[in-house]
């Protein structure tokens, strides 16, 4: 979804959250994938500015981010990050007189390396700035003011939220964006209480209404029951839950070093980027057997999220939204709440990025990290042995990195948890209000026809919809030259009297040659699927690699030639394999708003390319459909999904076998 | 899998967990579902005895478990507790001079009601007892101790186990047992140390071996890296993971009074039975709006555990466990270790069962319950109101109620986890040892022909298997009467030009109206699955329900027509409905161990009753296939699945809007 109205909030959330920061702090040591400092996005601002004064240019930035170094020279730098130098540079989106400008920056040398102009389809990510103006538009928009006044309502009590407006063949497009106005009178809950009948298209270049329609009334649901804010509530609250504390007496067992993170057996890079969110990168692991450190993980974040709504009437069949491309995921993180979005044992790291006009801001406590007690290792009990008693249970502490991304209603926990084991399981779990289409009915005996959705309240139908996640997951098993194998569990007969048994199942691994072969719908058949080194064997000969570890799979329902599938058509497959390509980052395309599904991952895989022993890139699509209930409503109590990346052969056998469960300990912060 | 050998360790266990209990506790009120106390135990046998007094007869118990009251009386009860009598009945399963009597015992009138002798196929769950006696033939029998010597193998080091050994179409059936033997020679990691090539049939009434071969002489697999306990290991350890230390300064939310459980908004009683281990019963939830605590579950246990190895060759074709029929779930349950299996703040309940001789046994901390906290239970941040700072998230406090059954090298780490929002997560997770078959292969470049598995150390192969888990879930959903409803997403074309979408998706709700409607493969197509009450609706006229949530989805590969799959064909639908029938607990069948599946799920929905609007039973198949690697070797960490029920317009909305996190604390337990 959409909507978002940050501009308004600066100056409000300045001391709260964000900070428009200018003075120079310390120099600390650079790793090159650290995202753009403050003074860095500075210096982008004013190399962009010197060359397009304001005077005479209209400009606006849309993507200003660290052009990340070459895979190789990383590589390089992290053998000998002494003698390797990389320089910094920065990949900039802006429009500049109406033409999407993208402009390469050398930040060390202060020079513009290159400045092209895209030619194509699409436009770039949305500004959180323009969208602030948006949605003040239709307050001063006087058909609109009569329409409110129609209904009886309070203008002051109405906010406006913007939505992209995706692609329906049209030959031209224009950036423009739909508004929906609310209510939010005697409520925060503005989701819940649309204006429904209005229609409204905002022209972005000339910052103005450019189409309205008032078709029909449809009542505003009323704002009972819809506050979530404790203070806003009457008793009696519950049920009631009791309190914990805790304590680290050793402190923490990780250690946060700029960007770089090192806890238990792993090490890895957090990053961030405006329209990625969290990425991690470098992801390694020690091998208390080899006596090293081993790669795992190059880099992975998620690569775009797609919404696509199910209610195809005038109001709602453009509902389909590209939250990372189209409203960037790390422009909507929000700050996280110390003790309530993560636990007391969280350290927090900033963000920060560049506000429209290049000035950069900061957005605080944007990750967290902290350990997760409380599970089980592994363990055995063995009963089996005369005369011993023999009970081993190791606990498990997993290291968890978090953001949230918030789009609008849905807010969306991204968890990254690391476990000793070498697991790493990514965590999806959504929360926030449901998109809301008002109606006149109050009763499920009332309706009449196809309404789209559930009657999650009286007036209000919980719209169905999907939510597509996609990684980008470039795993790096022991080095760059890697292989993706399906391994399928397939029956075979006894038909030969040569066992008892009629049947039973075995393996047949099959090692995918080009990316056709990468395709993978999960659940038609059994498989388990692995990213491996071909060029590496553990000490019995198997291939070490990593497993992907699926979720329950989810397929999209629309059609292939439907406009909105075209364009998230990287939705078509759970698995995808590609070879390694840096400009391959946006599964659904680097200009999504607007986009007619050109530069998809669907489009680049059909070039066929080989992935067999190269240095490739797994990308994986877990979602949920959404078939709204009434507990989905004021708002959602946590939905989750994900899965995991598991060793497979990597170690020669049970990394965890020599870890102890943490000591149990004692309260130690009693003054003497 | 199999192998128990508790009679061995009674002498060691009395002091650390078991306890045989003769003298008499004081009365507390009983609820009717509690399990059997150990003075009903006693006075079971003490009835059955008197019958059948040892003197004149052979007999052994293989079943002694409360006769559940019908669920009619029981609901009676729980209205008017001091009302309502409901006498404590015992059903018991002894084997009788080699005959399978079914005993119905009224404890309080102290009177057989009946006894029965089964006639079919099958045999009764073994004794811990029989298969301690099993396993100590070998160490004595001549031709096996030649076969050690053989081998130069030290025999004081060999320790044997027993293997359940199904039906593969024989017309006849004695109740037998094969036996493996393992060397625990420096390790206590037996189960990667096979003595392989040898065959041993024991006869449990002759209580001899019948059937002696020695075929191929395999290496025993080295004790090198295969001890898991710390205290047999060298350093280095690692990594290392830092302590935590945790207090609840309120105590803990939950009460155990009894057998019943209080927490939060939900009751629910925590039963025990030798054969399905943990119970949960009459869950209920308080329902903040209406006042009152509504039903949800009348009953809920794993009722088989499908274990079906995939090597057909002759030493190995013939393991296809039910762990919960054959060796029993509840006997095979160990106890909890505090601070380890459990968290701190972890309370722990014991159990008793009989032995095969009728005298009651302690099983201590075979339970525990405990409170987990870290999670986000719901939130939003609202940036889309001008001049208002909204951010509310609301922390997570679950309960969960945990058992371990082990059933010789695996351990199965069961969880209960209610949630106040009204879900209930059941929770699956494996740890423990593979089965090894020992091979003369040190490297894959010397596999020559399918060896059935991975080689997962040198000589060893992880044979491959499943692990298929049954939950029956009979749900009360606001009381008895419930349906169960298939909702289908459809992809809908548009064709009349009326929407710029080509397509998009709607549901489809059928209403089972048969069992075989009920019979549902998961992941053939979109569907959500709900139990609801088509007599209860919402105020928006929604069926109150609850949806099963299922995790990745798992299908048997064996054919239909193998006699493994024919017992285990319960696991031929992820989704069965029956209506509740006291009878159908078991869902491959009441006598298992060489069942020839005339009793399965798959039989009794054979008659296609009807399950419209009445009293229902969710049966949920869960499973893994396992593949195993390298990192399960020689102890696996934890490899997990499970599933979610989730009220969905059960509630009016959000039951969880008005619960408050827990308050921030510190540590009070500092002396002043």
């Amino acid at each position: 979804m959409s909507s978002t109205m940050k501009l308004m909030l600066f100056s409000f959330f300045t001391i709260l959250s964000f900070q428009t920061v200018f003075s120079v702090t310390p120099l600390i040591v650079q790793h090159p994938l650290d995202p753009l400092t403050e003074q860095e996005i500075t210096l982008v601002q004013t190399i962009v500015l010197r060359k397009y004064p304001t005077s005479r240019n209209t400009l606006t930035f849309h993507y200003v981010g660290l052009d990340d170094p070459d895979k190789a020279a990383i590589l390089k730098w992290q053998q000998s990050p002494k003698l390797v130098k990389i320089d910094r540079k920065s990949f900039v989106i802006a429009i500049i007189n109406s033409q999407s400008h993208e402009i390469l920056i050398n930040l060390k040398a202060k020079v513009i390396v290159s400045d092209n102009i895209h030619k194509g389809n699409g436009f770039p990510t949305l500004s959180v700035e323009e969208q602030g103006q948006v949605i003040e538009l239709p307050l001063k928009y006087g058909p609109f003011i009569a329409s409110v006044n129609k209904r009886g309502l309070n203008l002051s009590e109405v906010v406006c939220s913007t939505f992209s407006i995706g692609w329906y063949g049209e030959a031209k497009s224009k950036r423009s964006l739909r508004v929906e106005c609310f209510l939010k009178e005697d409520t925060a809950n503005i989701y819940v209480r649309p204006i429904n009948g209005i229609t409204i298209l905002v022209d972005l270049e000339k910052m103005k209404i450019v189409e309205y329609h008032d078709t029909e009334i449809e009542p505003v649901p009323t704002a009972n029951n819809t506050e979530y804010r404790a203070s806003r509530q009457r008793p009696p609250f519950g049920p009631k839950q009791h309190s914990l504390t805790s304590h680290q007496p050793q402190g923490p067992g990780f250690q946060i070093n700029g960007h770089s993170v090192s806890w238990a057996n792993w090490k890895f890079h957090i990053g961030f980027d405006v329209r990625a969110g969290v990425i991690i990168s470098l992801a390694s692991i020690y091998d208390l057997e080899k006596h090293k450190s081993r790669r795992v993980l190059y880099r992975g974040y998620i690569s775009e999220l797609f919404v696509p709504y199910q209610d195809p009437s005038e109001d709602w069949y453009y509902k389909t939204f590209f939250d990372a491309g189209e409203f960037g995921f790390g422009q909507s993180m929000v700050p996280l709440i110390p003790n309530l979005d993560c636990p007391p044992n969280a350290q927090f790291l900033d963000a920060h990025f560049a506000q429209a006009d290049g000035t950069p801001t900061t957005l605080n406590n944007a990750f967290c990290v902290f350990e997760q007690y409380g599970n089980i290792m592994w363990r055995h009990t063995e009963t089996g042995i005369p005369n011993e008693n023999i009970v081993e249970t190791r606990t498990e502490v997993n290291l968890i990195v978090r953001s949230i991304v918030t789009v609008g209603n849905y807010d969306n926990i991204l968890d990254w948890e690391f476990k000793a084991s070498g697991s790493i399981k990514l965590g999806i779990a959504l929360s926030g209000i449901l998109e809301i289409k008002a109606v006149g009915i109050k009763h499920k005996s009332e309706i009449k026809k196809e309404q789209h959705g559930s009657l999650v309240s009286a007036n209000s139908i919980g719209v169905y919809h999907d939510h597509f996640y996609i990684y980008h997951l470039d795993l790096d098993i022991d080095g760059e030259y890697n292989s993706f194998e399906k391994t399928n569990l397939k029956t075979v007969k006894v038909t030969d009297g040569s066992s008892k048994r009629k049947s039973y199942w075995t393996i047949e691994t099959e090692t995918a040659k080009t990316e056709s072969d990468g395709k993978i719908k999960i659940g038609t058949s059994p498989t388990e699927f692995a990213v491996v080194n071909p060029n590496k064997q553990s000490s019995t000969g198997n291939d070490v690699g990593y497993r992907l570890i699926p979720g329950p799979a989810v397929h999209p329902l629309l059609t292939e030639d439907d406009y909105p599938q075209i364009r998230g058509a990287f939705t078509n497959n759970n698995v995808w394999v590609t070879p390694y390509n840096r400009t391959e980052k946006w599964a659904g395309g680097l200009y999504v708003d607007q986009s007619r599904g050109e530069d998809t991952l669907a489009v680049w895989t059909k070039r066929n390319r080989d992935i067999k022993n190269k240095d490739i890139v797994l990308w994986h699509v877990v979602g949920i459909h959404h078939v709204p209930t009434q507990e989905d409503y004021p708002i959602m109590p946590l939905l989750s999904t994900g899965f995991e990346l598991r060793p497979a052969n990597f170690f020669e056998r049970n990394p965890v076998l020599k870890t102890l469960s943490p000591k149990d300990v004692q309260w130690p912060g009693c003054p003497k």
